[in-house]
């Protein structure tokens, strides 16, 4: 952590910061430069309290963060891609393209099984589908909760497709680590930190969306709270942040996923469906999600997009999953290239 | 709501609407504009979700909505504003302008009791205090939860302040019931659905700050989660939303408050602590809440700011709160005027 | 248009409405539906302006606009895709992707020589270059203006390339028409409307980058200036927009390149070296961009980045940009998939 | 200037920094702490420019900037509140505060000269008008342009009052200083750098409004430019910034006002009619903005604003400006206050 000092600031303020700073048992390393004085803090991890309290100290301009306040999601702490198996599939490092699709909500095992069969045939490696669903409005229908994820089971059944769906409630953890494969943690749920928590204390893997307004050093956080609790099996998933562009239903922010394969260890799967709201961008962006490294997607299907109880608009039909997957594949196909960007190129 | 068919929609494709409709047991009225048609939706309450599925049909390439989603915040269905009780203070109408203040998170036994007294003496009707804490990194302190809310008692027990503290999961909200008078929910759990019934389902005042991305719809949506349940002592509370701007922690967006009171009936408070993140910005802006109409401001408050567990930066001292409260007592005052904005002014 | 009434409005009120509307030569169509009644503007074009106005009539709560505000642009207008003519080259509808590529700022004739050579060889079709360069501080390089112009001229001449610069000022329309072969209008001035008349007024290609906070709908009245003035060769570039993520420059907003390709005829390009502002992202969003249906990317190459005199950080090296294309050239190959998403997919 | 080096950068890397550093003439300080490598940059002022080259070398994972790019417009290089002289009236420092009123844009001789004498009495100081507008479909009415500016003329001939309009073009700048007294320039060309020029190089005072999308730090930057040039008579117009809500028209970013105050001496006025867009949230906008320390308003006012030509939705009526000022007036008496904030509170 930097302190940056006021123009004029004087040697007592300077002797301030340090103080505290020694209060805090660290160390200081002072650079007097031509405009300014900059305090270096040295000798240990300083936590984002102590930055807050020195912001304040008299003399004191600013104080800014050098260090990544992640560790155990870092690429720094750990250089090699993580890679998380989920029934019999792995995702993340050199791994194929791993497809997740289903049905927004729940709502007939006809329903359920139905898609879980065609999203199956055109290559999904895993059924999602919503059990506990979080509406907007308190009059829109929030799933079959229980009965859903009885549906979801008899669907893997049927199929052998493990089952991703979402817990939003540190109450429902035991319910939906029995019946589910992956816990999916929602966009508004993402500093939901007991949540956390209580999703990093079980075993089974876990989907970590993205908040709407969530910088991806925050994401990387909350992805700490699922680590620091002994669970590695996270799965981080870009699904649009809001902007002001409104002729979508979020802004899809794909330059986070190579940004998060750099900063990170863990995969990264995005999701078009939430991402832009609309099913006719759905194809394109599953494409460019892919030439821009994700490594899988999560895609919202129903057998009659237009009966859905909910997500209906940004739904595709089965055929227009089945045409998506092949683009899908055939851009996976031709491109080791930028699955590895990084590493290819030079400064 | 309102369908808006393309240009040159055929005569099969409006059709499609109306059935889809009156499938939904609704009634539309088609008017031909010249450039192109619209369907308008009668006969009752339309669900987004029938908006959704709509929105993809053949022909179609708009749908818009007409009806406030939410009826019980609404100043439509309730035209007098809501009062709210806490202790033996009101909020909300035309009472005067209530002060929340005191430390981010709860320490100990002498700081809250200190800034207990503190704000009391300068005038505040109730004490704010963090027992659970989110935080955005899991190293930082998370608060002394339990016995945070039992200093917290003792403080109120100390100087007759009611209290207000976060709860942050359902599991809690039983023991926050217990000990506090009124129940924050806090920015990042406003779309906690769960915990918004729950926090509905008990009879305490609750306060709901906006969540860092919410539209003040969206915000209005919420409370309609905890009115549902049958709880009508909601307190909305502007924090700041997060934009491109980074000099402040948040973007202040005072214009909510005006906004709100010609929407809602509840009463709507301020917190510039969280919405600027520092200290100096906080009388300026307790004002212009004020100014802009605002029923309360929440503001942090610390006997030592530069040793704070969290928030040091944009915490008060008790001096400087003393200041602030002269001011906004003088605003407060002068201005019968801004209180009833909307009946005085005409179009 | 259509202005939607307060619940219990008069209709005293809804007269009061119609009347306006008469008065500005339309007519109404009232719908009443179960909590409001609506009144659809018919009988011709109606102004935003009227829209404002009618908007603070008494009983009124909302107005909705349904007709896109832009013709020339829109693809319900003109359904067939433009296609562009730049030298030899052409860009738009199902031609292959161009790519053009070159310095951030036009420096020395070496610099720009060997650059041009560089980005040829590896397949650029036309050189990019700033010499009239905008900055947001009025003490860095703002480029070498007319002295820039004619090093692009050289750089022409010796390679073949035709060349595309910036345009900042209504003065320079026509030093900058004499030399260069495609006119940029940046980010900064998609709303300097007089300089899009200007532009519009000439009749070499224009490139439009879109503005930093810019909706996709402003973006698309923008070039409905340049095309109302009689010039129809206008390119799109989605250069990124303004959000509050800031590991990344901007934010790249993919979602509007297939937006685009559904509202207008108009061919689209992606920068994806402003977009994201580090050069390793480059290579990745290129590709997504291109999968994501691109008619073109432009890009900023520099043979020594660490010692450009702007833009060092998101200059690729000539290499990097040889590897870059080979990934575009074989995501383009592929997929003539994603250049059609639309009309191949159904509802 | 500070350059963060990737834990575990090696010696040459860090020497390759200081190598660069010493081509452009600085010197560094290097500073080794727990986890990685700090260098600081020393001996002058570092451009923008290097350190975007500096971020691309091996081994640097950031570059922070520790001092403030603008000098001019910066309260640490002048430390004395700027005040203004327009007309007989004064704005800035301890001057009460000034407001401009006028319609959005100059129509008739009749209704500029009627809104000039209405606003004269309620206690307005300026006249404001549009003769040149900017609109964002080229099929509105964009002003009466030179016809427009003799109109303002004939206005102040008629009541005293000076007049503030809008200049748009570099080409316009001399007729628009013959004109009018104070020259505007709005919020789409705040980052037009040769207007900022141009405006800056006659000595009229120049109002600069904020852009959409423009940092406080950009803001203070685009007035760094016409300072540049000697004019130091500028006033800073914040009105409202681009955020994720569509309620109101901007986000009124009031903040701003005391951040302004702080990092800058120059005069700041707010603007809450295109910071909101609706005429019943203009008072208490204006109080607030007032009590956040404004020195001056800005405010839209037409006689009969359903029937203005642009912006009827958000322009008062002469009456309701009258009664805002009765507010603003009040508001701004009592509080001595927060128009010194900063110097009456301690850290």
């Amino acid at each position: 952590m930097i302190v940056v000092m006021k123009q004029g600031a004087t040697q007592e303020e300077i002797d301030g910061v340090s103080k505290r700073v020694k209060e805090a048992g660290l160390r200081t390393s002072v650079v007097t430069g031509a405009e300014r004085t900059i305090v270096g803090i040295i000798g240990g991890a300083v936590s984002p309290d102590l930055g807050s309290s020195l912001e304040r100290l008299p003399g004191v301009t600013q104080v800014l963060r050098v260090s990544r306040p992640y560790k155990l999601a870092s690429r720094e702490f750990h250089p090699d891609d993580t890679v998380v198996k989920i029934g019999d599939a792995y995702i993340g490092g050199e791994h194929p393209v791993m497809v997740m699709a289903g049905p927004c909500s729940v709502e007939t095992e006809k329903q359920v099984v139905e898609v879980a069969k065609a999203v199956k045939a055109a290559g999904a490696k895993v059924l999602r589908g919503g059990a506990f669903k979080p509406r907007t409005s308190p009059y829109s229908f929030r799933g079959l909760k229980l009965d859903g994820l009885k549906l979801l089971a008899k669907a893997r059944e049927e199929t052998g497709l493990p089952v991703i769906t979402e817990v939003l409630d540190t109450r429902d953890v035991e319910v939906v680590h029995k019946y589910s494969d992956v816990l999916q943690v929602g966009a508004r749920n993402m500093q939901n930190f007991n949540l956390l928590d209580e999703v990093g204390k079980q075993h089974k893997p876990v989907l970590l969306k993205r908040g709407l307004s969530a910088t991806i050093e925050e994401w990387l956080l909350a992805a700490e709270y699922v680590l620091a609790q002994g669970n590695h099996n996270v799965i981080l998933c870009e699904r649009g942040i809001r902007t002001f562009e409104t002729y979508t239903r979020n802004t899809l922010d794909l330059s986070a996923i190579p940004v998060v394969r750099k900063l990170s260890h863990l995969p990264v799967v995005s999701d078009p469906s939430h991402g832009t709201g609309k099913w006719y961008l759905v194809p394109p962006m599953a494409a460019a999600s892919v030439a821009a490294g994700a490594h899988g997607l999560i895609i919202e299907v129903h057998p009659n997009p237009d009966q859905a109880k909910s997500d209906g608009a940004q739904s595709l039909t089965p055929e227009n999953f089945a045409y998506m997957m092949e683009q899908v594949r055939a851009i996976s196909k031709v491109q080791g290239l930028s699955r590895k960007p990084l590493t290819a190129a030079k400064a």
